[in-house]
């Protein structure tokens, strides 16, 4: 039923989605719009979309659904275009890594009989470098993809349609959906993903200023090393919208581990050190 | 012109390294002690040893090269219990994590032209867990592995040979040896080995606490928060002796990143932001 999908902004995530999508069988067509002409053409050459769009929101028009694929505060700006422009024969969904303002603003600008569905989504799957170059088919599989989609908004059977028709391509593309209360999702993620970025970043600054200046001692960290500044390559661009829009929750995320580090120190030679260490291995055994 | 060494302590380490000469082509015998008969049981079944011995000490004795591989304290009693029986026909080499304290038993015990040659060691490899079952024939493959030999030392030229010829079997296993000084060694790992492991512990320990009463939450994280927490697996067990025997250099690493998380938290929304990021950007392009 979903014949005719619109991609804005296809960088690692977009682009990613439309590979997807073709591997598991989607046959309508994908255009895509970005703002640099390099990503665009990248992504088409792959086959993630068909065609590029020159107009965003013609583009939108056009299409049943639109994806938002974009940073955080640049989804918002196409919400407020795309909201008063699109009618009930479409559905809008993202991939914003935080859904607070996200999801008000899918209260405020679309989900009414008469206006366009919005589907606010999160796929908790990425890489630590962004760029159409490096989409992939199958970054979404054993993924979970989450939505905090609103039980109250009420949408046209059309666009509810849609919405059903969308959650049903996220599990072909071998995502797992969970639903989650827009300001739960955002603590969530805050203690699951935000904070492991931030660790990251922090730790790898950090060892940038201590061993930074002789390279082949970074050897010696082996693979424990590696992994735990993997995330240190991340770009500032992929996170700045992120600390502007979850900052309070990743603030107790932050303080939380400032502490539970300041404990460990102090403890280094008493027994509370096993207590650390043994919590710790409960949450792997659990995962 | 090594033929007999004996491993004390078939753990994961003892175990990877029989596993690794063997590998390497060694074709002499390898006798293997550990505390507990299943470990070194399994060890010889995994073909890492020839023979268990009954008794540690006898086997040293019977032995050129005599490796230690048990935890750092357990090295240092079987330092002052080797060091006065072996003479200049032996070496005693270990694969402890923190070297000051094993270099200065090592220089009081042995290392005189009458008394065995003593090479603190100390491979850059090993897992989140331990155990002879996880042995691995591979595991220093591209590995680092530190020593903190000291050129002072006065070796008969049969134990200084024994040494350069344990460091020709530490390349075969595909290692890359690197020599440091003890000071410079210990202070070096609590960044690169012990600071990552502790802040997995702790970042592993406080999910633990937040979301490990949802595991299925946990999943959301992905490969990120996988990988963040990997070593959380890690048993109090093999960090006690690091953590009593590092705990000045560990103590200001972690200080060190508390003091990094409260910057960054208290910058989420200011630039300062973006030169975190940058400086741990500049950390992974070079390694």
């Amino acid at each position: 039923m979903i014949e005719r999908i619109a991609i804005l902004g296809t960088g690692l995530l977009g682009t990613s989605v439309g590979l997807a999508l073709r591997a598991a069988g989607f046959q309508g067509s994908i255009v895509g719009w970005n703002r640099g002409a390099e990503g665009a053409q990248t992504a088409l050459t792959a086959g993630a979309i068909d065609s590029i769009a020159a107009d965003g929101l013609q583009a939108a028009r056009e299409s049943q659904v639109v994806l938002l694929a974009v940073p955080i505060y640049a989804s918002l700006d196409w919400m407020e275009r795309l909201g008063p422009i699109l009618g009930s024969e479409h559905l809008v969904t993202d991939v914003g890594s935080t859904k607070g303002q996200i999801t008000e603003a899918a209260g405020r600008l679309f989900n009414t009989p008469e206006r366009a569905a919005f589907l606010p989504g999160h796929p908790m799957a990425g890489k630590e470098r962004g760029g159409a170059e490096l989409g992939d088919a199958n970054l979404f599989r054993g993924a979970v993809w989450l939505f905090t989609d609103d039980p109250d908004w009420q949408r046209s059977p059309h666009s509810a349609a849609l919405v059903k028709g969308w959650r049903e391509w996220v599990s072909a593309m071998g995502s797992k959906t969970i639903d989650l209360d827009p300001a739960r999702h955002d603590e969530l993620v805050a203690w699951v993903s935000h904070l492991p970025q931030f660790v990251a970043t922090a730790l790898s600054a950090l060892l940038e200023e201590k061993v930074g200046d002789a390279p082949e001692l970074k050897d010696v960290g082996g693979r424990a090393l590696r992994e735990m500044t993997r995330l240190g390559a991340s770009p500032y661009s992929m996170w700045r919208d992120i600390a502007l829009t979850n900052t309070e929750a990743v603030q107790a995320a932050l303080f939380a581990l400032e502490q539970r580090l300041a404990h460990l120190r102090e403890n280094l030679r008493t027994p509370e050190l096993r207590n650390a260490f043994e919590q710790a291995n409960k949450f792997r055994r659990e995962s």
